[in-house]
Parts: structure tokens; C-alpha cells; sequence
């Protein structure tokens, strides 16, 4: 858990390191790209930090920023790439209970198409005024908190 | 479509200059996270930028870039806000073949608990190293296409 420079029995580190084979789109000395080999769809990329971080609260606000500068560089470069590609998901799950599956933090990008087979499933619920006040007003006070990144 | 600096006829624009109401979490002049008054869970934020965008193609990449620094520092907020949050999903639909409803960018960020209703129905496919190479020489073709931002 945590931040490391690398961790040697993390695929993903394994393909920074050149040991664990990709088909790589984009890379920087923060910020790799590489085609997910198990896609959701065809031109599926995950976008991952080159150091070993498992979630967000692992990387500084700075890397966050730039990892999404190339998130949004790469969805450029799909709607360009010929691929299908009519609209673009862009995904992340932070923890296991977010379906993190990988434990090095990395970002879906997608293309989408009309006809394509994937399908959100999301029951939308409803919450009364009162209540997102309440929980703006919570989340506001977790903005100020002080102490680790990672709290409990 | 396109870019402009405010929509008479949008929501989130109106949410913007304060003639919708919206439970507001973070406002800076470029970006504002409000609560989801349809949250896929209760603490679903909604982080936009605050001129009127449609998709990701619409902003630059400072604007991208700071849009998600404070998806980041949401995060962290949520994660503090004392709210049920084990994990975190970032979500964005760049498109109606992607299953954006809501014409001005935004992104959804929202808690997770093992124990939430939410499920990812997700068909992962299998593609070939072949595949994923040729994907990826188009994709990083399309990173160095010139023209407008817009494509076709
Ligand atoms: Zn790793
Ligand atoms: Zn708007």
C-alpha cells in the first residue's frame, strides 16, 4: 500500500520497467500510456503513474494534474486514431471497494460507440435538498482537515 | 456545441451564475463541484468547469489539468467528510455515444462501499498483441495529427 518509487511484483511496474510487454501509445518520466489488454472496448488505454502509487491519495495534487493533462491528450488522439470512436468514457476506481482490481492507480480511457455493447447500469438515487446541503457541508469540512493523506 | 463562455438554455451554466440552486462543495473562477441532485450515491459530486464546454475536445489542456486537481482535493474531502467512503469512482461521459445526458462537461465523483447497490457491468473483451500494437500506432498517429480540435 502506499507510494514506492516501484514495486517488483506489480505488473504495471513491471511495464514501466520494460520486464511485462505493452503495446505503449504515450510516455513521460511521470506518466505512461499503454493498451489495456483485457479492453472494455477496442482502443481501450490505461493512463498510469510511473511510480507506484495505489490510489489517488498517494500522488501529489501536481501528478494528478498531470496525469489527467494526458488522459485529455489521449482522448484527442483516439477520436483522431481512426478507431471507433463517437464518444469517450474516461474511468477510475480508487480502492477495492470502488472495484479497483490493479493496485497501482490507473485511468480507463474508452471509445464508445452508438451500437457498442457496453451498457451503464447506475440506479440513480434520489436525495432531497436538505440532505446534499448536509452532505456538501461534510465534504466542505473534509476539504480543511488537516493531517496524513491517508486518514482512516 | 462548442465552447463559449455561458449557455442561456444550461442547467450547469445556471448553476454558475447562481440562478439555479445547487448544494456548492468547491468554487474557484475556472472550476465548481456542486452535489449530484440525481447521485449514483449519496456524496455524488459533479466538478465542472465553469465556462459552458461540451466535451473534453471543448477546454485546453491547463483547464483539463485543473479540472482534475480538484477532482483530486475532492477526493481527499470525501474520504474525510465522514461520509460512508471506502473507495471512490471518477466517471466522465465525453459524448451521447458515451452516455453524456448533460451537455456541459462534467465529471462525477463518487463514494463507494463494499456493501452499495452499484455494479459495473463491464463485457471485457480479448484482443490479440497484434491488435493492441496496431491500436496503438493509430492512437499515437492520432496524438500527432494536426488541425482543429474537433475532428471529425
Ligand atoms: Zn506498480
Ligand atoms: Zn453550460
Amino acid at each position: 500500500m502506499g507510494w514506492f518509487a516501484t514495486d517488483p511484483t506489480c505488473t504495471f511496474c513491471g511495464i514501466v520497467a520494460g520486464r511485462v510487454r505493452a503495446s505503449r501509445v504515450y510516455e513521460d518520466p511521470q506518466v505512461l500510456a499503454f493498451m489495456d489488454i483485457h479492453p472494455a472496448a477496442p482502443g481501450d488505454l490505461l493512463v498510469i503513474p510511473t511510480v507506484h502509487a495505489t490510489g489517488l491519495q498517494d500522488i501529489d495534487e501536481t501528478l494528478a494534474a498531470h496525469l489527467f493533462r494526458v488522459v485529455h491528450l489521449l482522448v484527442r488522439g483516439l477520436r483522431r486514431s481512426g478507431l471507433p470512436c463517437e464518444g469517450v468514457n474516461v474511468f477510475l476506481a480508487d480502492g477495492e471497494a470502488a472495484d479497483q482490481t490493479v493496485f497501482h492507480l490507473h485511468v480507463h480511457v474508452f471509445p464508445r460507440t452508438t451500437d457498442d455493447r457496453f451498457r451503464l447500469e447506475v440506479r440513480w438515487q434520489e436525495r432531497s435538498r436538505a440532505d446534499l446541503d448536509d452532505d456538501a457541508a461534510r465534504i466542505r469540512a473534509g476539504l480543511t482537515l488537516r493531517g496524513p493523506d491517508r486518514s482512516p
